[in-house]
């Protein structure tokens, strides 16, 4: 077999075997396959796509190409959840300690930030002493002693998707579904876990800009899932507005200590419990979907999450006096108000440029090697549908440097559209959750079930 | 700017500015650019092809990517022929010295055999103490004196093109028309010529097995020639068999000294004569394509050729005799025939297989850094159309180790496709030149005009 071979293969259409598929990343693992031949087939699978079949090989064989976890011995089903990420898109903070308190393990491995998507290593990093770099074992006891754990992506596991991901970045190959779906899914199985619940977002601000292609990329994800044997659904979620009110690492916890106590925005504290609610159901922990929104709600109310999230902390070696006073995280020493320039609503917000946004003032990535401020961010007075008069503070910039405020300014300014008079019915309150998709779906209050 | 974003652009398809192409180019010659992004952005050529402007950018970025020969102080226009390659086409060796023989100038750099497809260097080199590695300046010298030369490329001839032609070898990339075009392009158009004759082969031996790809091809190398305000045509040629009756280095050069010396097959006697009175016609040295003919044929027939081959041959360094004493090439060992399993007529040569044949034999290259055997090689006593009885020979083998003998017989054998009867009329005399493609194009006997 020869990866020239395959690699025109793949170029004219043709569908590759299983063999093959592991082949090729075999040599990727090994390093003999050169960097090159790589990117063209890379390319080619952008152009041509994917078979069920292949990606399930492809998935598999990434899977395969380090450590998987294994949790069986943990005496109850482990489940995840993964977000394709957004801009205040913060509910894996919430999630985990809740569905820990609900008796469920969660093993969580996640990404950080980069361009306008903010990252959850990134956010718990902001927690002072919390450190997201934890082995394997001490990851599988903090795991077997809370509930849940957090850390980000280790040379272990899936080794195939670092190389891989770093060469998709430099090649423009990142944005096939198919292999996005391969990154993920791979790195997710490799997780030990029963049941998954996917977050796909779609919006201006996340990566499938179209409810279409969002669609298109959960359908892949729960296929090569269930393939495996493992439960999933995907929720396809709005992200043409920011997720909650606050963006920013920092800001971001406290907001989400804000729901671990029972309170919160709307929005934030309704999608958290939407997810963590399948989760419990796909886990095998409550019958419906409802009855897992109950028990979810509960523990929120009940300091039980709270409880799960100050342990998990302490046993990252994080300061867990921050789930009972927020003000202990990092705070920026500047503040700046941008003001509505005209009365009206709030009629469209672009997201992306919220992020953005944010990641100007210090709080994300523009390459991979920059460093994060922690405490800068953005607060959000205004979302989409809300009235404003002249004059009035639609956000809220925090920021150290000043160096480039103006440009997070203007970003901002452009990133809110105001109509005049008052907002049309419904504009306000518009379905968070626009899709589930999932032979696992059962109808709930704000979803609906595809086949 | 950065590499990746043209990457996108081209993916998404995109059309690259000249500037944006140059910086491409650039970074290819430099190597600032690393060959994983040139291979995802070669297969993003393939994948999306290329405008016009975006061809002619390209083209002229690798042709600038080193030096450009300067014959202009040569006292006659300087034209040069390229083939797409096939089986048997060894019309070079012919075509050179008769249209210096004819008054003008041709500088021609070649390549080498790859897999089933001969390569002028390789048969030159059969020809003892031949070199085709000459310096420019000797190269320079030997035009001058002789009104030909025959070198191979160099690397200060489109640097650029041998980076990305060794790529493209190993990334599937190789097919795209406008990458072929680029790279023939630009290496023909830095020699320094006012015209340029290309012969682009189609059917069962050529790289392009349909004429409507070797239109296409033939179309975009006109265009981007035109462009650079040169004289280009393009014949499509017939490749269903290989041209003339010998295959292999040494024979081929046998068979070429037979046409300069007034005589050879008819197949590549016509098309020779045809190719360089497009060459005269195009150079200004003849007002007609018949009157261009006309002039080859007397330069064949009255021995100026020949003497012009005799020239070249010694400013090259080889043994001149060889023109007059083809015995003195080198000569295979043994000899094998293959008999026909039946009577009938030849009503399909697989022409591919044959050049495979000889390759096996050792006459050709099956990996870059293989040597040649000039000495093996194939002599067809049958083409289409020709009648056979059962037990006639079809052709002769000659070559030195049996190793792999019975391999070449057995492709030989398939290559051969024996029906009965008598050949349905015209099968055997079928046209040559199918189409002329190119503004300069006009009537001859054996072609039609394109606009």
């Amino acid at each position: 077999m020869r990866v020239v071979d395959l690699i025109r293969k793949k170029r004219d259409g043709g569908e590759l075997t299983a063999e093959e598929v592991k082949f090729f990343i075999a040599g990727a693992i090994d390093n003999t396959t050169p960097d090159y031949q790589m990117a063209a087939w890379l390319m080619a699978v952008l152009w041509r796509g994917m078979t069920k079949a292949e990606l399930a090989a492809l998935t598999e064989a990434m899977l395969h190409s380090g450590t998987s976890l294994d949790f069986s011995d943990l005496p109850a089903p482990k489940v995840d959840k993964h977000s394709t990420g957004g801009v205040g898109d913060k509910t894996s903070l919430v999630i985990a300690p809740v569905v820990a308190a609900a008796g469920l393990y969660v093993p969580m491995i996640s990404g950080r930030g980069l361009g306008h998507s903010g990252g959850t290593l990134d956010k718990l990093e902001a927690i002072p002493g919390f450190t997201t770099a934890l082995t394997l074992e001490k990851f599988r006891e903090v795991l077997a002693n809370c509930g849940c754990a957090m850390i980000g992506q280790t040379a272990e596991v899936a080794p195939a998707d670092k190389r891989i991901y770093a060469l998709r970045d430099v090649t423009g190959t990142v944005e096939s579904p198919y292999l996005i779906c391969a990154s993920i899914m791979s790195k997710k199985l490799a997780e030990g876990i029963d049941a998954l619940v996917l977050d796909v977002k779609t919006g201006s601000g996340a990566f499938m800009k179209t409810e279409k292609d969002a669609a298109f990329l959960a359908e892949l994800m729960v296929e090569t899932g269930e393939r495996m044997g493992k439960r999933v659904v995907a929720l396809i979620t709005d992200m043409d507005q920011p997720l909650g009110n606050y963006i920013g690492n920092a800001l971001e916890v406290a907001e989400c200590i804000e729901v671990l106590r029972g309170g919160g925005p709307d929005d934030l504290r309704r999608l958290c419990v939407e997810l963590s609610a399948w989760m419990l159901l796909l886990g095998g922990r409550v019958a419906t979907l409802e009855e897992g929104a109950r028990v979810v709600e509960g523990h929120l109310t009940g300091g039980r999450a709270l409880e799960k999230f100050r342990i998990m902390v302490r046993l990252q070696g994080g300061e867990e006096r921050v789930a009972d006073d927020p003000g202990r995280l990092p705070q920026a020493r500047n503040r700046s108000e941008l003001l509505s320039p005209a009365s009206g609503h709030v009629a469209v917000m672009d997201c992306e440029k919220f992020g953005v946004a944010s990641c100007v003032l210090g709080g994300g990535r523009e390459k991979k090697e920059d460093t994060v401020d922690p405490a800068v961010g953005i607060i959000l007075h205004k979302k989409t549908g809300d009235s404003v008069k002249s004059g009035e503070p639609l956000c809220t910039l925090h920021y150290n440097s000043g160096t480039r405020l103006d440009e997070a300014r203007g970003l901002l300014a452009a990133g809110y559209q105001i109509a005049p008079g008052a907002a049309p019915e419904g504009l306000r309150d518009r379905k968070l959750v626009r899709r589930v998709i999932g032979r696992h779906g059962a109808s709930g209050p704000d979803s609906h079930t595809s086949p």
